[in-house]
């Protein structure tokens, strides 16, 4: 039986707990970081507080902005109630520059920027490794109907937008990100799991400076100070900043 | 200057050669075979006869239902005469059972029936190893407008449903097949390249044996034998058959 405090299920980032209520779960951010599918391990000392604490003030931004989220209440630096979803195994990604697999797979030279900001479908399967798919293979797959795809994009156009406003906001470029969305009970689709330098790609928007995980993916040193930059900038008004 | 003979192209399995007329190219089938974007090679003899006089067979075929292509004159068992075009470079790749790449990238069971042909593109880039493309990545890197993407997907489907029809009564079931088309002067698309067993995965309706580039692909045997039977069996009338 699953009871309070179970642990449903332990991913590379974080983990998630059974609550007393069956439709919210307890997410516990971890310091240990991954990448390329697993194949490099590592931990970022501090990542796990930034991330949640981070994740937290993009999704109640996002919310303040008709975006719908499973965020419900912060417990602790590391903890976060969510309210439980049955996540679509899409992980949904957009690009404003080019950057990352995009870069390498097509031949773009990274620092492109991209004529409309791009959304991709990635299948969310580990042991495939996260491949990416067409529409039409979301649908073969059965991994969402056609409207759900359809929503997918809306929602994350609408996201790229807010997001890429409030970053500026605070001296970074949103160069790319990836999202997960769920249905809950009632069957609607919402923004669940994280928005953090683990997800997204930062760079400084004076310097370009990579403020996100392609520091450690690239063992370009200064990993956690770039974190903890990224979480002062969005947590801190700046000289200058009107918001 | 480019002149009447001149080797304007020598691709993998042809050579493409100039004629005394700008608008026409004289194709000529090669025994080379290769596979996984040429890590593997070897010969497969009288593959160059077999592919070129099976290409003219079909798009002729096509071509009398009401699909234009750019056959023109067939000049001996390996050489025929084309429209000059230039390649779209985006390769249109049509499943209608899943295997090779498909299965692979998304766990999916050779043979598995597909609900409905599915039509991929990929990025003709030897260089790139010819990656999966959404339209949205064909937009972005300007390979085709989106009218063209739609015409593109619009023949693929005559064209499989065509080709489906002339296996079967040839007791051939068409898995899959890649094709090529280009712009003519006049910048219409037409169906180029070729349609041959190094292009699709044709299966023996009965015993589900394999008779196309996979034997070579696999080293299953038997290749020169498969190339030869697909030949006899779209050549000749078989007993029994009404066409
Ligand atoms: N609101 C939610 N309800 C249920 N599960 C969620 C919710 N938000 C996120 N998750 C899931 O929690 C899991 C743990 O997150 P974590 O980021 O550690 O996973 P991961 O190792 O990255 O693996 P994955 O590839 O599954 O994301 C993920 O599978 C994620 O999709
Ligand atoms: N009508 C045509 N006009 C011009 N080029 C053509 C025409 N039909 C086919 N081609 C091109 O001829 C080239 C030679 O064919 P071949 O199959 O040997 O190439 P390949 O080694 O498979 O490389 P590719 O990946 O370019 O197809 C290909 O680039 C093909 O696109
Ligand atoms: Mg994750
Ligand atoms: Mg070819």
């Amino acid at each position: 039986m699953v009871t309070a405090g179970t642990l449903l299920y332990e991913g590379k980032a974080k983990r998630v707990f059974a609550t007393d209520d069956a439709s919210v779960v307890k997410v516990s951010y971890k310091d240990d970081a991954t990448a390329f599918n697993g194949l490099k391990k590592g931990q970022i000392i501090g990542k796990g507080a930034i991330n949640n604490q981070l994740t937290n003030l993009l999704f109640a931004y996002l919310g303040e902005n008709g975006i719908k989220t499973h965020l419900l209440e912060q417990l602790s630096e590391r903890e976060t109630l969510v309210r439980k979803v049955d996540i679509v195994p899409i992980e949904v990604v957009v690009r404003n520059i080019a950057a990352g697999s995009f870069s390498k797979r097509l031949g773009v030279a990274e620092g492109e920027e991209l004529p409309y900001p791009l959304v991709e479908f990635y299948y969310k399967n580990d042991e495939l490794g996260d491949p990416l798919i067409t529409d039409e293979h979301a649908l073969i797959l059965g991994l969402a109907t056609r409207a759900e795809l359809t929503e997918l994009r809306n929602q994350a156009i609408k996201i790229d937008r807010l997001l890429q406003q409030r970053f500026l906001a605070s001296g970074l470029i949103l160069v790319d990100f990836k999202l997960e969305f769920g249905r809950t009970s009632e069957g609607e689709i919402i923004l669940a799991d994280e928005i953090s330098p683990d997800t997204c790609r930062l760079w400084d928007s004076e310097t370009r400076k990579k403020l996100d995980k392609d520091r450690f993916r690239q063992d370009l040193g200064g990993v956690e100070d770039a974190y903890q930059e990224v979480f002062a900038r969005l947590t801190s008004l700046r000289e200058g900043q009107s918001e």
